[in-house]
């Protein structure tokens, strides 16, 4: 499968990660830049005047003096880099870019421990505590990264030095972790070695890295008491004299072994990261049990714990799940790492059976909460994704400081920006899968590329139009066998239309073609007025608004302030817009009442209640992921619904 | 002015104060319990093993050896417990209640340094930092406490043993303090003091006292660097190696000297007792200056910041206001000790100028948030008195793991329990007030006592009957020279009736009599169903239901789960109830409808927007204070309100 993602509305955000972040994303390991401190960042104890993660490679190396700074999970900005750096070179080849990670490259096999150890923290600063600090330590998070960089790597350049490097340092854990005497029987506090060892083996074939990521998945909440005891024994061994702090095992999907949680808890990128090794371990194996236990959490999430934007977590406290239907629109977290993650698993889940809801969710999560995560300048991030805002609340409410209403430039844990970097240099992973039987497009955008099915290499190119209608158009070519192909109907289309030999099946049109051809299907895009679950407490009475793929929002820019003001009376309609800095899009336009808040109201708080007086206004909804490029203002994706 | 409250309601809980609390703060204070850790409690950097507050004086009074245990106030939870004892026995005096003061009072002079300072932890811990660690050592705040004893169990035995204490105490800090050069320019980071040496100068005429406590005001915000310099000095001179911590001024109220200050922000109950403080000097010295500055504080509360259950403080972050009209029902604090701190600002406003407003406030605080703050036990407390509560997000939403469903039995800081003691034996103070022209009567309830006005003493008996028809008759004797009363007219009372040659006058009834008389005012008392204003987002479209002077409250017992999928479609009525655990009270029924979450939602979280189903059933709202009495469940104060 060697796809190429041809859509320039994609294209625009991976020449942006090239031209823009990349190279920013470089000064700031380097320490080259005055900026890199937030001075809208509320936490002082977060580390933020620097990076140093290129620093602290080479004091690991030997190759300079000094002290290790930054978090314990430092190193994987470097990684995370890296494997953004090799997915845009496998996009577009570059010398420069190519010396760039030479560079690196040749920092990190140098940093590297003689028997295979990598993790700089605890080189500089603690080698007696190597693998005894699990629960915080993210030593094999880094490790997972780093394989994740290296597999980047090699499928970019074709170099083998870098998984060289993973293979050693998987040896190394490897004699470290296992179920044997004397070996450490329990897992990393921040799962993610899971699933990259299951990229690893992708590209090495060796199944003994599907079978250790099994035993991580397997082994974690064996023993709730593990990390603890990890702890208490350093103490006893006179080798970390630390208190040994409350561990909240569900932050870390500790509290139970994998096959009994029912429920998504936690810290949501790590149920991701975990749930997404899952499927991928039970797609390999074709362990059903696994993929029972992973299709558990997927229900949880996806039918109770959900964001219409794609986005997970609802508290910030721990950026983490929070109970069934609990999704609170103005102080949740959505975190762009955590739909990152969604993406995986949803992805991974397509591995074990075709469903349209992981394409449909994939889709989702990408078009809105992913890319929110990134300002049109390509060099401001959102950490945190809300359906509302209110920018006095962020400022004045200190329950809602992480609710940003801009997104600033860079933060002191560097987690999404690299990631989503990574990530929308990799899309051609998601486009499109095939198994036995047939080749599937899950996501309606423009793409080229070969696929193998059936004995024989078919070239596709797929052209997508979603403006007045949708028209999807598939070519197909190097047709000599009978080749089944599937093409998703998107659930956000209506009046499909195409060739009536063909049928549907699951939410795909199903073609079966004996010669080149080209498919099509054409679809009306009408505007979709979602409402939620009535346990969803936040949003009763209201509706959210959806065309095409894109889950809409009001701006202040654009509708004036105190957005909850406004009740909508009638149903938006499409028109085609163009903005200096939003481009062309479509917006939504509608009527709505609004309470007038000033000239009607007394000098009072409370009044006897009576039918408050109000206008008809007109509304401009924009797609939600273009919020905030403009100007600071409010935000809001659930509006109230007037009753017809 | 003495005054007998003899209202039934009241009795009911100043007898559990007597009987219940203060024997178990009595036995809290010298861990005489086990019972004391509270299980339930989330934030285990709390103290709440033991008191040892007893403990702590007997070892500064070296009749003990060992360290100080508890908060840097933990004295204060002793001079609390002393109010209210002394309050209670001068309701109701009780040799062994006298015997228990007499106890406490002779530890406290054994405690006393000779120089007059008091403060247990830096007597026993840091002798040296003695005055120097303002921002957050509470010496102060602890004196305030202290003198506030001193002049309740002076008032209620005649013993001037604590006055001396007191006085000797202020000597100290009038010798550390003030503008003189070497002297200490700025103010504790807990007001308090500022409020106790009114009270201190209501008993003994000193007007040093209230000149000291308007300098205290004063000199707060004058200089913003104050407290970090303090550190700085401090650290120089090798006294405190502890590093300076970024200190919040806001949280202070020492931001900017209290003249400049036009918002309520920061902790909300340092705002009211200093705000209080400010009345009184403001009513003692005439000094408009004053007035105004506590004016304003006043009308941005009470116009922005109020809820409508007499609550203040929107934010558990600090405790502390957020910004005009953001009060959300289910994440605020509203803290009992905050509205008691209201309580004290409007009587003290009431000395400059008798509104209407302030009895108002002073009611709906006390009859709502602050009684709210008691189980009908005597023995369970709230801190945070919420307007919404599901038990679920309280467990598993750590930003609302503050709201708790039940009220807990006891606090590691444990200042509103004995607060509420205090204030409800001391309930005397707030019914009337009087001036050169009037006698006023501000609150209703049963009352007897004498009054002193226009050169003659009157004896005033209240009964007020609150059921069917509201009913006040105030039965005025020994009237030789003209009198003029004012009885208040309740802004929740309609069509009043009384005799026709009395007025209205700015909300009170006027009455003139020459002779002896029994006043009579009747009413109705409609359910009442306040909207706040558009700009309090949370509130949109949803009513708050009152009568008399209860708000009421939707709680799951009565009404089923899922509280938040009811619409109320009429104006509820009041009907009289008898509970064996709620005792006799009005209930208030309704209708409403109620959206159905089960049967008609297939299993999914979202879908194309449809007239919901619903049912008709019918709501019973009792009043609010006495919610969570019966067992845990969803508790809800405002309501959605259908479109007539």
């Amino acid at each position: 499968m060697a796809i190429t993602i041809t859509d320039s509305f994609w294209q625009r955000y991976t020449d942006l990660i090239r031209n823009e972040m990349i190279p920013y994303q470089w000064d700031v390991l380097h320490d080259n830049l005055d900026i890199f401190i937030d001075k809208e960042r509320d936490d002082p104890g977060i580390p933020s005047e620097k990076s140093h993660a290129i620093d602290n490679l080479k004091i690991a190396a030997g190759q300079k003096e000094g002290s290790h700074y930054g978090w314990l999970f430092q190193d994987s900005d470097v990684y995370k880099w890296l494997e953004s750096a090799a997915n845009s070179y496998a996009l577009k080849q570059d010398d420069k870019l190519l010396d760039m990670m030479d560079e690196v490259v040749a920092l990190i096999e140098d940093a590297q421990e003689d028997d295979g150890y990598l993790s700089t923290y605890y080189q500089i600063e603690a080698p007696e505590l190597r693998f005894r600090r699990l629960f915080e330590s993210h030593e094999l998070y880094c490790a997972g990264h780093l394989i994740e960089a290296a597999v980047a790597h090699y499928k970019a350049t074709g170099s083998e030095r870098l998984i060289k490097v993973s293979e050693k340092f998987v040896e190394c854990i490897k004699n470290h972790f296992g179920p044997e005497e004397g070996k450490i029987n329990g897992a990393d506090g921040h799962q993610e070695i899971e699933w990259a060892l299951i990229k690893l083996y992708e590209v090495t074939g060796k199944e003994e890295y599907v079978d250790l990521s099994k035993w991580f998945l397997e082994i974690r909440g064996q023993d709730p008491d593990f990390y603890s005891k990890q702890l208490l024994e350093n103490k006893e061994k006179g080798i970390d004299d630390r208190s040994i702090p409350h561990i909240n095992l569900k932050y870390h999907q500790a509290h139970q072994p994998i096959h009994e949680q029912e429920e998504a808890v936690g810290h949501a990128v790590r149920l991701v990261y975990m749930a997404a090794a899952m499927a991928e371990v039970a797609a390999i194996h074709k362990d059903d049990k696994m993929f029972q236990s992973a299709k558990r959490l997927w229900d949880n999430i996806i039918k109770k714990r959900f964001y219409i934007t794609g986005g997970i977590g609802s508290t910030v406290h721990g950026e983490a799940f929070t109970f069934d239907y609990d999704l609170p629109n103005d102080s949740m977290y959505c975190e762009t790492c955590a739909s990152i993650g969604l993406l995986f698993f949803a992805r991974a889940m397509l591995k074990n059976e075709v469903d349209v809801e992981y394409a449909e969710v994939m889709e989702r999560t990408l078009y809105n909460t992913i890319i929110s995560g990134m300002a049109l300048d390509g060099k401001h991030f959102f950490y945190t994704n809300p359906l509302e805002v209110n920018p006095e609340a962020s400022q004045k409410d200190p329950g809602k400081s992480h609710v940003k209403p801009t997104r600033p430039s860079w933060f002191g844990c560097a987690c999404c920006p690299p990631n989503l970097a990574r990530t929308l240099t990799s899309l051609n992973k998601y486009v499109t899968s095939v198994d036995e039987e047939a080749i599937y497009v899950h996501l309606l955008m423009d793409f080229e590329g070969e696929i193998e099915s059936n004995n024989q290499t078919v070239s596709l190119t797929q052209t997508v139009d979603l403006s007045d209608r949708g028209k999807v158009e598939l070519s197909v070519k190097g047709v000599t066998e009978p080749v089944k192909i599937y093409i998703r109907l998107p659930e956000w289309g209506d009046m499909f239309y195409f060739e009536n030999n063909s049928s549907v099946k699951d939410g795909y049109a199903e073609f079966i073609i004996n010669e080149d051809k080209t498919l099509s299907i054409e679809f009306e895009m009408p505007v979709l007025m979602w409402q939620a679950h009535p346990l969803v407490r936040q949003n009763k009475g209201k509706v959210a608004l959806q065309r095409g793929p894109y889950v809409y929002c009001l701006v202040e820019e654009d509708n004036g302030p105190h957005l909850h003001l406004l009740t909508l009376t009638e149903k938006p309609v499409a028109e085609e817009m163009s903005d200096s800095v939003l481009g062309d899009f479509f917006a939504l336009k509608g009527k709505a009442k609004k309470i007038k808040s000033d000239d009607s109201w007394k000098n009072v708080l409370y009044q006897q209640a009576e039918k408050e007086p109000f206008e008809e206004v007109s509304l401009t909804f924009i797609p939600y992921h273009l919020w905030a490029n403009r100007s600071v203002g409010e935000m809001m994706v659930w509006i109230d619904k007037g009753e017809e």
